[in-house]
């Protein structure tokens, strides 16, 4: 799977800024994937990007309708329908989200096939998957983990490609989440897969490589979510990495969703990481931190990268707030 | 779920007795359960148990037909179909563990709705899920944990529940394999689970229950198992044991299938399932352990569980050998 682009944006009506959240994430990191956006009647929201029509978009070159909005219950809302209906029919592929499929509507799935397009429904995406054996393949791979979910995993792994990318080294950001999966043009949606299968998934999502290339994995939850360890288990097994990132909002006071959970701490977290990792990577280090800062001032924020800095001996950053270079670094100094 | 028993035990037209795994269990753990077995011209294998058509054995009041055996690729031959169409039409449910569903098969699913049985594809069973949440749950719950797959885990999930009880004990056996189901009437396979949704099987698999009900869980794989370690994980978080069996073959020199993957150590093991099932339920404890000594002599495996009983200060048997008494009488005195 490669998703044809650019993308024509798509925010239908919706009025909630963090609905958009796949879109905007498109935008930030793939500036050059976004032809425009599609918005209708009644959305008060937009990615600051030019308005097109349907038409219009492809006329200006537009290959893929990207619905890259968020909906309550992942339902496809009927008035979203004729748009789509037209994309298709002036050739563009449809890329959803959604949990409802696209190619699971009769109608849309025939118009498709007759007009030679697809229909990319990111979350059902099955590939042939085998299960994961851990065999030793070569090339560098960095997964990003965390101490729960949402704390920044996605936002760190594109950090680090983009700063990569510029001091010149050869790179991949390996997308396992929907949005992840946009910026990249492809990707497995890992939550979704057979549980029997996840190991296996990325494994064959970074496949062996040169010696000298690099796949930055995007991890997804955490070890200690006892909603998603399972898919964060597999997932660091699979990406056979390494080097881990972890990544960790300040403050969190409880894993996401569940007050009930207390969160885990970081040297805790960060030792059941290298342990489970070593199964498949024996020597596989932690090459620093990428902590969420967003909720304390700019001098909290410094003093507390500082702290873990000494107390782990890595480098540790908030990649938002001070970038991610001082990982880079050590990753370079590796090579 | 819950399959009607008794059971005819089809065994097709198999020569090879190791493809008849799954019957086998079933008779061995609830023989009560096995009306008989049904077998074609050809097949060389027998249960023991008396043959019976499918006439018969519905005349005699079996209830399901269970294609019991295991077959290269999951396929379901094309000449056991009139066996499985004739058992539809006296009126028997069909349950199988093959890959190829059943329930997909037009002209049986046409006909299983006639005649109003069931089929059941238990290795598709998609029960509605919610993920997971960790939220403390009453009753008592013992997961068996192991250093690999293939070690033992069924057998000694089994062998405790008969023990207990014969004591006397509440006691469930919570099933999470196929074989595993057909022995139980009902369960979950979990490794057919969308991975978001382990650790959520699992818990519904084993509710809150009374204070002194005990659940035993079925494990599955090793979080030391490169491929399946996933699923391990969810499974132990979901199921929120406060005793963990841990189940061993003496002598294994790798991972199953994976001679590159070296045997996890046995106290590496214990301890990293301990710090994994803490993560849900805090004070979860090694109730000892479950070895398969099949391959030694019966002293060298006496002294074997007498060394891992002093060095881990907790029961250590082959239950196949000399039972799971002591495991029992360890757990009976928590109550």
């Amino acid at each position: 799977m490669l998703i044809p682009k650019p993308y024509l944006l798509f925010l239908g009506d919706i009025t909630d800024p963090l609905a958009e959240k796949t879109a905007r994430g498109i935008q930030v990191w793939r500036p050059d994937y976004c032809l425009g956006q599609l918005r209708l009647p009644g959305c008060t929201v937009s990615l600051g990007l030019d308005d097109f029509s349907v038409e219009a978009a492809w006329a200006a070159g537009a290959k893929t309708l990207v619905l890259g909005v968020a909906n309550a219950g992942g339902f496809l809302p009927q008035h979203w329908i004729d748009t789509i209906r037209s994309a298709i029919c002036t050739g563009m592929n449809v890329v959803s989200g959604l949990h409802e499929k696209l190619s699971s509507m009769p109608e849309l799935a025939k118009l498709a096939k007759q007009r030679g397009v697809t229909l990319f429904d990111i979350r059902h995406i099955r590939p042939n998957l085998r299960v994961g054996n851990g065999k030793q393949r070569s090339g560098k791979r960095i997964l990003t983990v965390g101490t729960d979910c949402s704390v920044g995993k996605m936002y760190a792994s594109l950090a680090l490609e983009e700063d990569m990318r510029k001091r010149g080294m050869d790179v991949n950001f390996r997308a396992t989440g929907q949005t992840g999966i946009l910026i990249a043009g492809e990707g497995i949606a890992i939550d979704a897969i057979v549980a029997d299968f996840i190991s296996g998934a990325v494994e064959a999502l970074s496949p062996a490589n040169n010696i000298n290339h690099w796949d930055i994995i995007e991890g997804q939850g955490s070890l200690f979510h006892p909603s998603y360890a399972g898919v964060s288990m597999g997932l660091l097994h699979g990406a056979q990495p390494q080097w881990l990132v972890m990544c960790h909002e300040m403050n969190r006071l409880h894993m996401r969703h569940l007050p009930h959970q207390p969160m885990v701490k970081l040297d805790v977290c960060v030792d059941a990481n290298l342990r489970a990792a070593a199964v498949t990577c024996r020597n596989v280090k932690l090459a620093g931190f990428a902590i969420n800062t967003s909720n304390v001032s700019n001098s909290k924020a410094r003093n507390y990268c500082h702290l873990l800095r000494k107390r782990f001996g890595v480098p540790a950053t908030d990649p938002l707030r001070f970038g991610i270079g001082e990982i880079t670094t050590l990753l370079q100094k590796q090579t």
